[in-house]
């Protein structure tokens, strides 16, 4: 088994291998300019900040449907502790285990490989366990603040949610557009709201995984158009599931990530944004979207706030 | 054993409980008002972004000084991992295990208590290795996005950084503001550097931590009357090690934290914001700082950044 | 809400605080001499050897249903490395972060409390975060070596399983004692066999919980009668779920780690067992099921074997 | 770089591929019959116990020296909690994070490969992320209970301990036999004291692990004419640090864990097991020495005993 001659298509017309140099790790986000960030800036209308992230929490969106990634377990190590004697000031401590991916997160542009390949043509073998992503690992990916634009398709389509399985096309992403009455731009970071995150805040983390809408492997040719930076969405793997091609997984990473080298981030929480940019008619404002610098990591939470 | 008596009159004088309500979790955060934000969104000038995270890795800062508080455990659950069957694209997945403060950090609220009480006079012992810290848990600190301000005091005395158990003073803290060229004002995220981490950066784990200087007791007051939102520096502790005042242990945290309300951020990295700033002169620029959001966590990293 | 006087009169009856010393820590398990190890070694017929531990992985025993009670997650640190060159011999290394009491485990005495008193009279508040079970952890549990007797109460019944919710009582007890052809004396550890791990292993993990058989709040008094030194069982929780007595949640829990302070194993795997000791019949052998030594931990996997 | 002539000649000598068949996946344990399990029961004179772990603890073995391998980090996710409501009995829970050979373990076969193999000639990219070691993992391991003898090489060369790189010959073996009073056989598991642990014991984590004295690279052809089907000794690696061959590192994990199949146990405290072989003369004795089933694991922490 191989990827389809149809994959192979597309992933010449939006790769970017080489075209920040042979050494690049960071890939789109290279289009993150001082200027771009200077005008996302002055977007900035009423300073109302809204957080992106869900919950880090035990019974997070991770349902075991994705091996490994666990949501987080939070423990204690003190509680109250007067580590310097009766009296004293007392401390409380704690630690975590959890998936880099669990929750609200970024991928980085070595999470998936195809063909024996990461971005920018490196070798898959590069990731090891024991040093994890060694050549574009998350840590390297340091400098997310720009432009947002929420790119609110549930809403342009005119539905509270997009149905399971359904498949988000460039024509969408411009009805969005419309609605939002602004273009995307070289730099943005885009954020497509599909509604799903519903499902979860509901309670129901099964249902919120499979079936799912997501970005149609029609996509990742239209972000090239526009020379995007990012893109994030609302959904637990960013792409369909099952897939809009059958057995053709995870298309859209494999083009996103390692042909364009362009980040993703999944569960996002765009529910209060999407309010938020209903009620003043704008769509676009300053992102700060800050990965934490696990050296290695093939991902990472990130606490995404948007700046109105 | 007990808390002094200079301690509790200053305690008084710091005292936030109530004044946001008796429900209320995030103290001075309180501060940063929507006209805050939109301020310090026009301070940006050039579009420069400057992280302030250090890099989250097994030799990370923590030396085994703070029990139970462990640099991260990086290790790999999938690794090019062709998931859907042979020829299909492949994953690379990855898990980690840390105290919530290890790194680049904001203390929550609850991360101290004294006397028996954690801020805004809830008992101490609403945390619990149940649920963590219920109340006022980094989880409801979701918005820091404001103004920043470098208080780079190691430039202001003409230091490369200041000396092992160096007390910042206010007065230190005004003659930083003076070099800075800007008041610190309600709201503002106030950044101060010692220059401590250069020990940490130079490969001394061991002396990064102890003898370490710190923000002096009598700092308290200051960033009250100045009514400022958060503080952080680049200490591993954020106090004086050893000790200021003989026997006195974590005052500073007791006062900022339960006493005032008021986050405290450990093992910033401020050097090559300072670099920047003594470049330009322009010491004030918006700062992201989100919290990840742990429920119940009494700590979180976070991956600052500053935008110039 | 308290205890019920039912439970306090049995309370009285098989309490053994003061027993062995104010300062003991390991309760019944005094009641292994090197006599009665002696006499488990003579019992050694075929020498065959009969592992009782479940496989520790990641889709273990654990459903979600006992709060921050996680199963193993596998991860890797190192795969075939070549720490010392290119060409040199390969390390793989790997790191589980797991609930104690995740698999087939001990509980240590100090795993429940009532009436804020552990085993020994010890007050409950002993057990912190900063040193976990400092008065008897499982790490003072350290010479699980004796007689082992095989209780088959669901053979004893003509079951293949006992049903969910059935309480075995002192009787069933007796009827697989008459089974087994030996009477239960001080010091033996007691296996007693509900079938109930077949729901787990035919991969049903939530009903293997829920509803469970287990053990009745009678059988404490039963076990103190004979001076059994510990008894575990293949069960999620030792005890009937739902419970026996309307809102008596874990009775026995406290009857046997508090009041007797007796050690209690979950989740063993008697299959193999008891179709061997059916085949000989033979229901005694030499038991080994030592503790891991985790300091101030409330309980441990255990891997525990029979030699017939 | 690769593995010197000298080391491939002993590698044919000792080499046991095929010799249970070409699936085996538990090399020398097969050696443990029936037989020598119920003669190991036959030892038991007293009926003392001793186990032979170190406690497991934040401040264990480990000093950072072998990256990734972390000591147990202890944490609490229950004290004392009122699950089923106030009043109602109260528990404890924990979880660890650690490696699994992190302190008294086995090494699985798969632990180390060299060119490319692992034991029985299995490539060495079937241990994965995903899986661990699928072939040959810790889990396969299940039955280790056997007739133990101490080999107290420290003792017969009537030293305290032996000196740091000191290379433990067949010689050395032998001399411990004589003192042992009885000759190593098929199916025995071997523990060879140094007496290094003393330096651990003493608060010396960095010098425990080197220098060490350690198995000479003569050893294994010796284990492997006695037909030994395990050993462990008291040092952190097993092997003399730095190496007895220049530049020739970890060659005894080669050979006997890829080439012969036999399980190799590390971090053995053999210092009260020594006292008592000392005092009565008899260094034989039933060991149970059960592995954890980690699935996939290449180790695992183990809790040893040994019945005198």
């Amino acid at each position: 088994m191989s990827l389809p001659a149809e994959f192979h298509e597309i992933a010449k017309r939006v790769n970017n291998w080489g075209r920040w140099g042979a050494d690049d790790e960071i890939g789109t986000l290279n289009l993150i300019t001082d200027e771009v960030v200077r005008e996302a800036a002055a977007t900035v209308g009423t300073g109302r900040r809204i957080p992106l992230a869900l919950p880090l929490k035990h019974d997070g969106v991770q349902s075991g449907m994705i091996p490994g990634r666990v949501n987080p377990l939070h423990a204690m190590v003190q509680i109250n502790q007067e580590l310097f004697g009766p009296g004293t000031v007392a401390c409380s401590d704690d630690a975590v285990t959890m998936g880099l991916q669990a929750g609200t997160h970024w991928d980085a542009l070595t999470h998936v490989s195809h063909s024996g390949k990461l971005y920018n043509g490196r070798p898959a073998d590069t990731v090891t366990a024991h040093g994890g992503a060694e050549f574009a690992g998350i840590d390297k990916a340091r400098h997310i603040v720009s432009r947002g634009v929420l790119l609110d398709v549930a809403r342009a389509l005119h539905k509270d949610r997009l149905d399971g399985s359904y498949a988000v096309t460039p024509e969408d992403l411009e009805a969005a557009e419309d609605l939002a009455g602004t273009r995307v731009r070289a730099g943005d970071v885009v954020l497509v709201r599909t509604g799903q995150v519903q499902v979860y805040l509901a309670g129901d983390r099964e249902r919120y995984g499979y079936p799912s809408p997501g970005l149609s492997v029609r996509t990742p040719e239209w972000f090239h158009a526009r020379d995007v930076a990012a893109v994030a969405n609302d959904t637990l793997t960013f792409e369909i599931f099952p897939p809009e091609i059958e057995d053709l997984w995870l298309p859209v990473h494999a083009l996103d990530l390692v042909e364009m080298g362009m980040l993703q981030g999944q569960n996002w929480n765009l529910e209060e944004l999407s309010t938020a940019c209903g009620e003043t008619g704008r769509y676009a404002f300053l992102l700060s979207a800050m990965p934490e610098p696990f050296v290695g990591g093939t991902g990472t939470p990130v606490a995404p706030v948007a700046v109105l």
